[in-house]
């Protein structure tokens, strides 16, 4: 069967609408407050993979897990004014309790600088307890006036991974944005989703910070999306909170912070990237579920059985070897309608168990990704599948950056440009003098959002001249449809 | 060294405040909202070992995990009478977005029967897909007019997992009710948890509940904090959400269902129960260090890196074996500062090192319940450590039982019972005829709370007469001074 793509790229918003609902990921435009939905039970795990990834790969780096409130009084989150100038029109006030009016607003948070800086002033007094590196998994809202789209604009972000350091000095900060770029970089890898890293311009950068470095991706219908940032946040807030520690040297000073986070965008993305018409395909390292057993039924009734029996024996063998598998055993559907709904889930495999594989004890397993099929001897059920599943997981991958690489151009002509954003480009790069003003007039001149320039693969632009003013190139400027 | 439980007992709320703060557990009343804490890197990993256990729990019994939205719209929360009722005057509202007033209001989820009911009318149309057993583990907030206190009552409950259950009959939600009550039972037991079970007295059951089974135990102080409840909830919420299912004999009609709830509570009594003046004792379940390395350093500078060697190796070795160990190599603190903090953070055993174990090739372990020491031999040690941890499990759970076991007592005398709760009795059951009436006065004439009558082991009272209206008994009444 040859599987298309057709749908999942040219009507992708669509197709994503799709999927969550029928792979019962995330439920969304039902529940009565705009731009905020359900994790299923089905998504529930797959956010639940990606969370213990990030702890495992945080913890690994000394990070401490910890829990803030979700308010914070609005003095607090005036504190900053480059912070609360990018936030403000987009924050969700609670402002009684029960009928009483509050004395002062409470903000649903929307990020945590400011709380973790202001209990910071309480925890930390010496270099010596430096570098500390806090992070919480919560909830985030913003009062989003864009188009909310489920698990990609939302209005409460379920899932938002946000880390917040602390450091005795400039340098150390930047050290630990490296750090932190390292620790995205491989779970992006290890999730398979390929990315793209910019330093986002000056108009661009999260309120209150010196620099941003962000991770974008490329989905379905060429449009980028953003899904992990870093900020070098300097002593922006340790000195808005008068935070202050004991050096080495024995003076006082301002520590310097940075923070990061990824929400639930990189679920989003691990749904959208390995897809086609038939639904998603989960990579194993997420898939709650890693093969699903379909029993084909025989004529004969007893037989039918027989293959139940065997499908729970070799449901069983691969349970017991780490490998989550069920056995699809309702009567009221053919194996053709459960085909379809586990294909839509993303099952990485797919094991059918007939007449045929009772008779010759052995199984027949199709990828999710190619639905080619190989029969396997029971005696190999395990090795087979951990390679299969191996296999399948590199596919996706490799398939996935090239997918990304493809959707990457360059351009020294300003008119082309927008004619390739025009045309599904992905991202287009232009040689660029790097000063805000001609940045300001390609973003305007060409209608695309800037990411900024490349942090990881800058191109060599020692021939080129900026695309605006004509003087010589420092760097390309990264343009793209965004969501 | 004698452990005295002075402190402990007398001055319990102190002693309290002064282990979460010292222990470094959860940060209380720095944060500028009242009523709603911080949880500390360690206090989350002792809560985060609860969380995991209360799942595998549920898991097991096929409950499935979602996450709902944070925000309830009002109309949705008032659907309800009596449920409405019974939250209204706690309810957090949010009423603006950026400087926008929102056309309705929205609720910070005080808990969510309502928003999980109003979403199973698109998700459950027949009995075949019951019962249906959802849970969830979030944030819930109460506008509370009480005096707060940390992890005992807050505005914001950091740690509620509420599970929420449909079925087809009044029959099967009570058959889920005892699931429910067996899963908890399981989830204290596993954690030492000592906890008595009444059933609420109509006057104090949840609302919109039909009845309430409430697990107490019994703090320090002699007061009782609810721990868990388990609600039947009828067809109170289907039918105010007009949510009706096809039945099996194809009549169409409103499902039952049952909700039940634990929370940060929790980990209160965890830390407190197994106290001592020296600060909390973990139970090696929650512990998230089972052991802390103190090296104590010999007169020779040579032989103190020596003595650090063999403590890493011997650290080694222990986590090797899934016994997480620290060494605490702070070269600035004495053993016995090192003592005294490790001691208030409950770790279950500390193993000094100094120049007697190192020539002799041992380590001296200490139980943090009974500071008594024994000399293992290090190829002995891994078992040595695995036997005293589960001791010091048992005798923890035993010791925390006997405490509670104690403090329940029974009188027939209302004015004794008076007397017996003025002086710290703990829980006082008197003969009761099971009228609202009379259970009321008890209520009012000893000051005391109604914990309702025994669901667990009720007394023989076929002899004795209601303390108010002195009819023949039916039951007990517990009497208590509460949380």
């Amino acid at each position: 069967m040859k599987l298309t793509r057709e749908k999942w790229e040219n009507n992708f918003s669509e197709w994503f609408d799709w999927v969550i609902r029928e792979a019962e990921i995330y439920d969304y435009g039902r529940y009565p407050v705009k731009g905020m939905g359900v994790w299923l039970p089905y998504g529930f795990k797959i956010r639940q993979a990606a969370v213990d990834l990030i702890r495992k790969l945080l913890d690994a780096k000394g990070h401490e897990e910890v829990l803030f409130p979700l308010l914070v009084p609005e003095d607090l989150l005036r504190r900053e004014g480059e912070h609360i100038k990018g936030f403000e029109s987009e924050v969700f006030w609670v402002t009684k309790g029960g009928e009483e009016n509050l004395d002062i607003r409470l903000a649903l948070r929307p990020t945590s600088e400011t709380a973790i800086t202001y209990m910071e002033t309480y925890w930390v007094q010496s270099y010596k307890q430096l570098p500390k590196k806090y992070y919480q998994i919560v909830s985030v809202f913003r009062y989003e006036t864009k188009a909310t789209r489920p698990m990609i604009r939302l209005r409460e972000v379920s899932t938002f991974k946000e880390a917040h350091t602390l450091h005795e000095t400039y340098e150390d900060a930047e050290r630990q944005v490296k750090e932190a770029i390292e620790i995205y970089k491989n779970f992006f890898e290890e999730l398979g989703i390929p990315y793209i890293m910019s330093q986002r311009p000056e108009w661009d950068k999260f309120a209150g910070a010196i620099y941003t470095i962000a991770f974008d991706t490329i989905m379905p219908d060429s449009r980028v999306l953003q899904i992990g940032t870093v900020h070098h946040l300097g002593q922006h807030f340790t000195k808005a909170f008068d935070l202050k520690v004991q050096r080495k040297d024995g003076t006082l000073d301002y520590p310097h912070q940075t923070s990061y986070g990824i929400s639930d965008r990189v679920i989003a993305v691990a749904v959208s990237i390995n897809g086609d018409d038939h639904g998603t395909i989960l990579s194993p390292v997420l898939a709650p579920i890693k093969a699903v057993i379909i029993p084909i039924p025989a004529k004969d009734e007893k037989e039918t059985e027989k293959i139940i029996e065997y499908s729970e024996d070799v449901a069983k063998i691969l349970v017991s070897n780490g490998i989550n598998t069920v056995i699809d055993k309702d009567t009221e559907k053919t194996p053709g309608e459960k085909y379809y709904i586990w294909e839509i889930k993303g099952v990485p495999l797919r094991i059918e168990i007939g007449p045929r594989e009772l008779s010759s004890n052995s199984v027949f397993i199709k990828r999710r990704d190619t639905l080619q099929g190989i029969s396997v001897k029971k005696e190999n059920l395990v090795s087979e599948v951990v390679k299969l599943l191996e296999t399948l997981r590199k596919d996706l991958k490799e398939r996935a950056w090239n997918f990304l690489r493809s959707k990457i151009r360059y351009t020294d002509n300003l008119e082309e440009a927008k004619k390739m954003l025009d045309s599904k480009a992905g991202i287009v790069e232009v040689p660029w003098c790097e000063s805000n003003e001609c940045g300001l007039k390609i973003e305007e001149t060409t209608g695309a959002r800037v990411l900024g320039k490349p942090y990881d693969s800058p191109r060599d632009v020692s021939k080129s001249t900026c695309v605006v003013c004509k003087k010589p190139a420092k760097t390309t400027l990264r343009l793209a449809k965004t969501y």
